[in-house]
């Protein structure tokens, strides 16, 4: 029999400081451009000081301790100190709302929260509020603020003695805890094992998923407080690529000089700063991002518009991905056939994507049937696997998101026979047109695709005949105009001819989550209060004209 | 908490059946060239009908299955239905000495064998001393010799209903077995868990190792019944890389045939193969094996000669990589670095390798003190991990070869600071000439770089000053000749001068075990009875006459 070894993110930070001790940790530090660099070996040393400080101040198995911080060479050793010694790392979401932060925290009962110097202003006006946090650690030289009692991560390294053993931790222990930010009710908290969060590492170093290898340079662009940064520090340290930290400088030109400066392979974010970075390259020609093999991207449907301009214009090639929180977030990956050119490629590179390797996913409709996997039939997708979660932590609220150890994703999706999903809908967004259903996803690609929309979101409007139709919420790009003629002209031919909406609304901007999706539930809202300015075409004066 | 997702073999039925459904087995079934085509989809329901077959027979749980069969689409369809009803898949290795065969059955108790008509008249001199065995089944539709009760294959699946359900499975229990068969003792039997070959088939899919991937068409040169055929038939169903299998057919002509026909794009086999594919390449220039992206190599140390030859006469990649039945078999894979070019690059390629995400290693010397990694300080090398055996099938009498769950491999090695793994002989073939290693395996290599040898064994000759030097064991290719002295001229520069042997024998062939490695006991033997002709190149004398 095998030896039974345990799945730990021991063998990560094993191989940090032996085999992979070379690669490298660089942080960009300020908006100038100056970063710190460190080798894996560094890095390793300084997690088992981190880990030693940690365990003197007796913090150990199964407590939870909090980061409120940007990607950066400490937010790395966070993550491996903490899980190493039986800890469980809190990523806290810096854009939660002060009541959802302080909920969190407390409901996840954080003893330490390690904090960036330039974050002290949001987390202090909430701290009177955390009912079980002991200690708070100020990474950086900026003002502690008013939090108290309060010590500064390199005092804390600079006093400590390296962990002297770390303890044998059980595979299923818990690793990491990660709350979603839902648009209604509190936040729920997903838990990661060791072992999910290993397999989940193992994944992404797949020819087939990212491809994560030695050779990569990896910009999390994603941030870590966010389902684990897409598991791309784990895989980063466990297969040798070096990691490129942006800290808190998330604009297009400070990455692409980034991009350029440290030669990235790899970079991952969602579609907005990918946008970003499109406009940033349109108006920079001579910028240089050539060194990107992949870019992935997911937190929502991909516009292909994007992808094609990313990959057509600069020759970044998008990957698109999804996953959710739930899901570690590793779910679908949308790599096209080898040999599928033009049309083909395009096709497969828009939908979300095929299952991972040891996900296993379904569709079902609203009677509870497992649909088949031909290209049409639509149901709620639903996956299951090691890292997926099968319950919320401490919270019996929502059991019925999960069905017989399958996750409900509230996503309506349909399979193709290759295998690649299409989601259609947020099943809470679905617009029943008639009696059949209107992609609100589509529909917001193809306006996308149009030279003057910025941005699109479609919702449900009542209709008296059709019970709902859809409702176009576009905001333009600056200086640029477009008509609703225009717009349903442009749509003639690329979606069904019933699907293109009547109703459109001219908006400033979409509003969105604290984690930047459309929030759709707001635009209900303002349909419903009447704060939408809602423009309708005749048709049926328009089929007389005609 | 996640899934409690179980790690089974179930998981690469279900994607051959689904996601992998337009994958295709083909296989060569005449020498002429006449093959077979299945969609993995196919397989799946074959795989279906041969679990409900066995089972109908009271085949289940923890019972022991044999096959004796070349590479095929049935023993593809073996290798899934075995271990997925919870029976446990022994490949017997076909070229067992008879008395050994009879002792691993026997030992493993096997209920059922499946066998290749063509092997017929193998295994039924055998049957009479098989205890345990209820069914000979036969692959194929030549003569069943004397095997009693036999039935054959295709009729087993004609009259069989499809498994109903397959029987949940913890994703530790066995779900194959294979024997070591080592120079010395009896066969050692190595019992592989689900979980070990699911985790060790994520491997096999990783950039950083073999990238088995879904635009693969993979040939398993190597038999399936070495070490799980190296893991690619589990990968292939897991990604859903086709599968082309050679059948008996492993002579340098089809096998080239098939890689230009099928557009191979990985093909694995030890390096007697890979010579046999050079020669024939050599003499065939029109030849076109260009689909092949990645050639492993592995089971024997690889000249570099060959490496070579193949990469920049045929444009073949060969991917060196070392294992043993003992781990899976894969252990460390020789990916030089990204940027490495000419004889860096080759140094790497030529090292076995860095150890293969999930596997530890370390390298202890003759007192038990861990050696560091700088290259130098050599040891034996020891390794542990999720697919790594901590001890084998009911055997207590080889509890030495484990020590504390690590795996004494019996190879000696030095690991230089980037984790590159240099193996420089088996710890029982070791030569201490004046209390100093020479490494056998460098010898060998450098010698096998010279344009007459086609082989070279190194082994140890008593001396009197020096206590051992090496004999050099030579065979020299058809129609070439070599002196004593040009092959001494050849290594000069090469290897450190005290290494030179003086002594060497020109032999007909290197004696080979049952796998096909150098049986250096045999020659060890042959040298104590007298019966190598050794020639000795006087080095007193000829430092005279300089």
């Amino acid at each position: 029999m095998q030896h039974d070894f345990p799945l730990t993110l021991h063998h990560v930070l094993d191989r940090m400081r032996t085999l992979n001790a070379d690669a490298e940790v660089v942080t960009l530090r300020t908006a100038e451009g100056t970063r710190t660099r460190a080798t894996f070996a560094e890095v390793a040393a300084r997690v088992d000081l981190l880990a030693g400080a940690l365990q003197v101040r007796g913090i150990g198995e199964g407590d939870r301790v909090g980061t409120f911080a940007w990607n950066s060479q400490e937010h790395i050793e966070l993550y491996l100190a903490i899980p190493c010694i039986g800890s469980v790392l809190h990523t806290l979401n810096i854009r939660l709302f002060p009541e959802q932060l302080a909920y969190v925290a407390n409901h996840a009962r954080d003893r330490v929260i390690f904090v960036d110097d330039s974050l002290v202003p949001i987390l202090e006006k909430v701290a009177p509020l955390l009912e079980t946090v002991e200690l708070f650690v100020v990474i950086g030289d900026g003002p502690t603020g008013a939090l108290e009692p309060v010590v500064r991560y390199d005092d804390l390294l600079a006093e400590a003695t390296p962990v002297q053993a770390y303890p044998q931790i059980d595979e299923r222990a818990a690793a990491a805890l990660c709350y979603t930010s839902g648009t209604t009710g509190n936040p729920k908290g997903v838990l990661y094992s060791h072992r999910s969060t290993l397999l989940h590492s193992m994944a992404a170093g797949l020819a087939d998923t990212f491809g994560v290898n030695r050779s990569d340079r990896i910009l999390p662009i994603v941030p870590q407080f966010h389902a684990n940064a897409w598991g791309l520090i784990y895989a980063a340290g466990l297969f040798g690529a070096s990691l490129i930290q942006p800290g808190r400088f998330l604009q297009a030109e400070p990455l692409v000089a980034l991009i350029e400066s440290e030669k990235v392979t790899f970079a991952a974010a969602v579609p907005t700063i990918w946008m970003d970075i499109l406009n940033h390259l349109d108006a920079h020609p001579d910028a240089d991002v050539s060194s990107i093999r992949l870019a992935p991207c997911g937190g929502a449907a991909v516009p292909p518009a994007l992808m094609k301009a990313l990959e057509e214009r600069h020759g970044v090639e998008i990957l698109h991905a999804w996953g959710m929180t739930e899901t570690s977030p590793l779910g679908v990956v949308a790599r096209p056939p080898a040999d599928a050119v033009g049309d083909a490629r395009w096709s497969a590179k828009s939908s979300q994507g095929r299952p991972v390797p040891l996900v296993e996913l379904r569709i079902v409709d609203e009677e509870g049937v497992v649909q088949p996997w031909d290209g049409v039939a639509a149901g709620e997708m639903q996956v299951r696997g090691p890292w997926i979660a099968s319950g919320y932590y401490l919270n019996d609220e929502s059991a019925d998101r999960f069905d017989q150890g399958w996750l409900r994703t509230g996503d309506v999706a349909s399979v193709d026979p290759q295998g690649y999903v299409r989601i259609s809908d947020r099943s809470k967004d679905i617009i029943k047109s008639g009696g059949e259903w209107v992609s609100s996803v589509e529909l917001e690609n193809e306006l996308m695709a149009h030279d003057a929309v910025r941005e699109a979101a479609v919702i449900a409007i009542p209709d008296e005949r059709y019970t709902e139709r859809p409702l176009a919420c576009v905001v333009l790009h600056e200086g640029r105009a477009a008509t609703v003629n225009e717009l349903r002209d442009h749509l003639v031919g690329r979606v069904a001819k019933w699907w293109i909406p009547e109703s459109f609304a001219f908006v400033a901007e979409v509003p969105k989550t604290s984690v930047g999706k459309f929030d759709k539930k707001v635009l209900r809202q303002q349909l419903t209060d009447g704060e939408l300015s809602v423009q309708r075409y005749d048709t049926a004066a328009q089929q007389v004209s005609l």
